[in-house]
């Protein structure tokens, strides 16, 4: 395909390190589509005939049918995904078919159909964050009032419902859908016409084909638009963080599922046993989504990699960007789809959340709060004051309220009856009723805020 | 600080592992405002009483004086600039500065002080890409029509102008303001009022410390604010691809100044001599500028690393967030200055470039179209004979435009005496006219496009 | 100092970015050192006079002196530790200081600084080893009869003894610290005399000055020599599979340290409190040590992409070798001193342990093993009975070895009641007495294999 | 497989979330092998009947020949390489199939086979790095007085021979051999036989396994064993660094490709051309190298992620661990080759190196070495010289020495007719004959010994 300048073939490590046929088939789709656009507009130009265009694009259609219908043949030969499907072209419509490439190079034709495809995987996680969105909003809304303990550190810190943490991740696939949203506004303008580096002396309408591939415009320089993968690196960085995000998700679920915590079941239908121990359930598929989002990133990091101190315009290293981009691409829908079912199908075992909530004086920082707001003491003193009491209670093996009023009186004569209600885990959780706080009144109005927000009746 | 609950102080390692003091005082002008935000919120509200808000205030402004002049002291005892302050506060106030602690806690504190930190950094970003975007249009500006050979693969493609190539670095520039624009409207959220995790009891108005502190409202999800560094990530991530993009231009120009390329002459005042050759000058900038960008990515990929996998709520882990933060927003500020000082101060060399755009056959493409357009010949067919005309240069050591009519027409006798004005490198550039192509007309266009975007007048 | 070949002298921004200074000031002993080598081949071969030599060789003790006195001055305009350093010299003796230039280049000086404060480093590491591998061995040791449960995917899996899993940790330390042997063998040449990038015409002896630095022998290719950081590589990836290793040590113990677990008590010297919730003490030293991981890695990371494609010989981007190197070194430092810390000072519950090891069915790979043995059945049918029964008595609550013979031989008439004391957990662990197992007789010989291998008595 | 544990079977998502045959299927010649010399073990022990080792190991072979011939089928409700065998086993040999598990569990199968696969993998690069060392010595001892600019900072900086450029990477080949070869003894310890997790209550022979596998010994704590994936980080680790290593030979290709460079012509065999430009020769093989170069320490960066954090002992996220070692290896192996065939294939033009080392002032360093030797002037003083006398050769646009003496001796005295000679690019290396310098005597017995260490003749 290269003319008459080459006096010898490539060798057989060449043919095998260049083709990118075995991976650059899965953009055929988007090929296909641009390529029609592409034959359109120089019809309605005038750059080819009119009929010669029909021609083309029907053809097109045949091969598109014939790769839906049998796959895409991988022919090392034919390098790419490009110059397999203008082959085939050519043995369908004859040699009218090499009208096709006229305004057009590689380099401009692999961006637009390269761009197409992350645009579409952009909308494909967009979809699994709003069923993720659903499930999580869903089951909040069933636990707006279950006590579990709130950890720092992975040490009991305060009483929270459920719902309330469920809702963070809500929040935190709120901000991966506002980014995914901003990688697509982004990279919504349409290469095509670039050709290899330089622009074309054809009088060709970019706008045209702009609009027919749902972009919003064309793309401003042609130097850039060969030399562009931020489009991908948005798309992958986008990725990143939602990995991030599912992965301490699935932390948690891995966590909350160990024989010593048992906060949750998880469905057996997302779960393994072992070959050797009969007695196991495993969450693997929480596992695999942690272990996952650590590809994902690999993936990231390798292609920030690959694009660092790339001379303008197009380089062949540019060839490695897809292998990532459809390796994290496929992951991530497996993880979102994976911890939606493990969100719909947990079962939350509250006696044991609710037990776990009433050990390790969550309600410790309630003792100092009251201190502060009925003894009008400074918050630093108070909290030396519940540390007092916290070691007593330890030395005793008793819970914060089951210390007598003498003995904290004793510790503090400024301690009185009242400050008894104040330390259950429901007054604690009831208390905490600054916006986005735990008390199941916000938590409530966040899961309607959610609720409507996502579309959801009732 | 921690109260009763500990019968032993921090070993030496200890203290030193968890003193993030050396790093954090970074933070002081955030910590002083957010804390004067919170006190005075406290005050509004009635939780401290007005007399003991303004007390506090004027205190944080006496610690803030005294920063200012002296620097922050670290002392590894008290840990971190939030400790470090409150710590001098009391000294100066009294025990009343225990009262500023009411209804927050280190981890709102830190999350909002950090997040005030990021958000400064962007618009230190937007401001150096600004003076960049300015810097190359100001540059592509006066090089409309200076010619220089378009590269693809390093090798010689087509002729381009330079202040096409310079305007391809203006659009990823503005992909990088839009990037960061994006990362600070979705950060621009106030987690303060999210107490240690779960809210407050206290009557707190989140909405007043988030207004005072110019965010647009406050975060939803008190579990999500404390463990959430999403907006560090995104600042990452913006500086991550910016930082491609640098190095990129950074690449050009280290190849650029070379001996055999010799294209530009670098500033004396970015460049640097050599201990041992005398005759030489280095563009150590320029190189600098690409090996950072490998150090702002390793902070990425540090930050995400740490980050996965976390439970909720707030970990130590998350102390690993500043130091990567710190280190890529300080070399991405020299980077960006280092850049466009090179730009604004790079001599081209205009006759070295043109020289390099008549070799390498750079016309040849316009053969081929012209063999299109003339002769109504497919493409495909019209690169093989254009190949062989090029083989024949080669061979005879000669441009193309040097062949005779009589050697062209043996390789196609559809070639005629018509197609000599179109192997010139201005006939060449000058035909690219196509939306965002190399044309002098399409590029003075996208020039006058870009000053009106950047406000710039004439 | 680079001559007269420069009209200009350097921006502000080129003062700043190019200032190595501020960070290569750590290597100023090594610096010192390699100068003393050198200068003393430079006397003894004839290339300066010996009575210079000794001049400017006593002038580098006296700098030396000064910096350990006072610290190493920061002054951007002389660049880095190099030019520093002779600067004082000349200031100490006169022009005869420009004669320790003679036969090297900076290039080749910093390449041999470097390499030795590396070499440090990784004697470091693994003096830092030794003694989490001693702590190891004799934690160990204190539990050989110690049973919890073995995890895997974090759920029970079969009983375990504590001194067994503390053992394996010592199996990681032990790679460790045969990568860093590796490491240190592999870098032990002496690039000193390679001069700027060529070599020297200086009659200059290699073998001397690599002898004085306690190198194996000089570089055999001066180009590679100067651009060359595999040294610094080998280092920084010892020390990310180190810091993997610790990860997942304090991952453990965080786990361990939560209130459900309970199975460690950390000591307070290594752990923190709340300063709003007086109950917290956090195992804040284990959570840095995971999050200090995520930047050793980042280090790495970081220095790969910086040498990705660098053309030979030195380029400037190897000045951006330095900081993640130190980085790295001073995280490592302080993780392997709190791991160790944490081992020596652990309090494990062993009464939590033992409960925890008795729940979840541990034993039943048990049941399988014994119907394989005694029953003659194939491991995959076993492994379906002990299903069978571990589903009855999760159903009726009770542990296996709660099933009563009848119940048992209901699901299979093979089972006798021979069964029953093979379903204990100490007879668990003491029958898994293959080479490496778990047996208490197998761990307390690795113990002592331990204990011989670090030299330790008794 | 997980017996009668479970109620309900696996849901769509998490048979292809769990599913690793797609890529463990590369495993099957190792599972195969270990599955072999595991049941021939538990038939000289007794543990199954000799008989029936005998049926299996038969059975084995078969499938093994099945897959030969077909390739491994894809069940995904196999899940793995390793119940797709032993599936297929039981259809072949029946229920007897089922001993084959016995004493042993996928966790320490998997372990046992990836290291085997892995340690291939390492021997496939130790093969590759071979070739390449042989062809660097190869085209070094042609080029032992072939002259070029050195570069540092890609500025012309000394001249040096092709020969020492080219050694400079056998150099580094050499350390990757030792990297790789460090790797392989590390790894080479069999942990078959650590069961699950906690070894195994059959009286296995574990060092007759690791025997018939051709490891040193077993491995010696049977949790480490199954938790352990350092052998695979070794790899990737190794890998990273040779890809680096190959990363940069890559962009020297790629520059002295470029037109206005022109010290190379690539093999037609390993470059391609344009679909749209006919001039094209692209070094794309030698940009896929520094491309890949990202994507194996993407790789790598994707498996110390993974590893981060986990508990002991197997967690599924290590699952995660083999599409990257698969990924780089495949990689790796075609970088080899590809550069291999490169520096075999590449024609280096002579004639434009030497031309280009005469420009540049690249012997400025010999005037200055010159002015310490003759006229014993500290080297400091003669940089300043130096520097003048290329000021006024660059003024007059002329070389060094064709400065006339009285202009040498204008700007300073001592200088007189004895360095003219000094001053040509031959005597410049010639010079340099310190060990490991450029000088044509020191590169040819750099050759001589490279040969001798490769075992090459002549």
């Amino acid at each position: 395909m290269w003319g008459g300048r080459f006096a010898e073939g490539p060798s057989s490590i060449m043919r095998e390190i260049n083709a990118s046929i075995p991976f650059d088939k899965a953009l055929w789709r988007q090929d296909i589509r641009a390529s029609k656009a592409h034959v359109a507009m120089l019809g309605a130009q005038g750059i080819v005939a009119p009929e010669d265009a029909a021609t083309i694009s029907a053809g097109l259609d045949q091969v598109a049918a014939e790769y839906a219908q049998n796959g895409v043949p991988e022919n090392w030969d034919l390098e790419d995904i490009h110059m397999t499907t203008e082959s085939r072209l050519a043995e369908l419509v004859g040699p009218v078919a090499g009208r096709l490439h006229t305004a057009r190079s590689r380099n401009d034709q692999v961006a637009t159909d390269f761009r197409l495809w992350v645009r579409d995987a952009v909308d494909e996680a967009l979809a699994g964050l709003n069923a993720l969105q659903k499930a999580l909003v869903q089951r909040a809304g069933e636990h707006v009032n279950t006590i579990l303990p709130g950890f720092t550190h992975l040490q009991t810190a305060q009483p929270v419902v459920l719902g309330h943490h469920l809702l963070a991740y809500y929040e935190m696939a709120a901000r991966d859908v506002s980014r995914f949203a901003d990688a697509r506004a982004r990279m919504n303008q349409c290469p095509l016409g670039s050709a290899a580096l330089a622009g074309t002396g054809f009088p060709i309408d970019r706008f045209a084909t702009a609009s027919a591939l749902d972009f919003d415009r064309p793309t401003d320089n042609s130097l850039d638009s060969v030399s562009d993968r931020d489009f991908a690196l948005d798309y992958l960085m986008a990725a990143a963080q939602c990995a991030l995000h599912l992965s301490r998700l699935a932390e948690e679920f891995i966590i909350w599922a160990s024989q010593p915590f048992g906060f949750v079941t998880l469905p057996d239908s997302l779960s393994t046993g072992s070959s050797i121990m009969p007695q196991k359930k495993n969450p693997d598929a929480a596992e695999l989504v942690r272990g996952h989002a650590g590809r994902i990133i690999g993936a990231l990091t390798s292609l920030m990699i690959t694009m660092k101190g790339l001379p303008l315009a197009y380089s062949k290293d540019m060839q490695d960007d897809k292998p990532p981009v459809f390796e994290a691409a496929g992951l991530l829908t497996l993880c979102l789809a994976a911890m939606t079912g493990m969100v719909e199908g947990a079962y939350f075992r509250q006696d044991r959340m609710r037990a776990a909530a009433e050990l390790g004086y969550a309600t410790a920082t309630d003792l100092a709060d009251w201190l502060v707001r009925q003894a009008n003491i400074p918050f630093r003193e108070a909290h030396h004051i519940t540390g007092a009491a916290v070691k007593l209670a330890e030395r005793k093996g008793v819970a914060l309220d089951q210390l007598s009023l003498e003995e904290l009186q004793a510790i503090d004569s400024r301690i009185d009856e009242r400050v008894f209600p104040a330390l259950s885990v429901e007054a604690s959780v009831a208390s905490r009723a600054s916006h986005g706080g735990t008390a199941p009144v916000q938590v409530a109005q966040r899961v309607a805020q959610a609720r409507a927000a996502l579309g959801l009746v009732g």
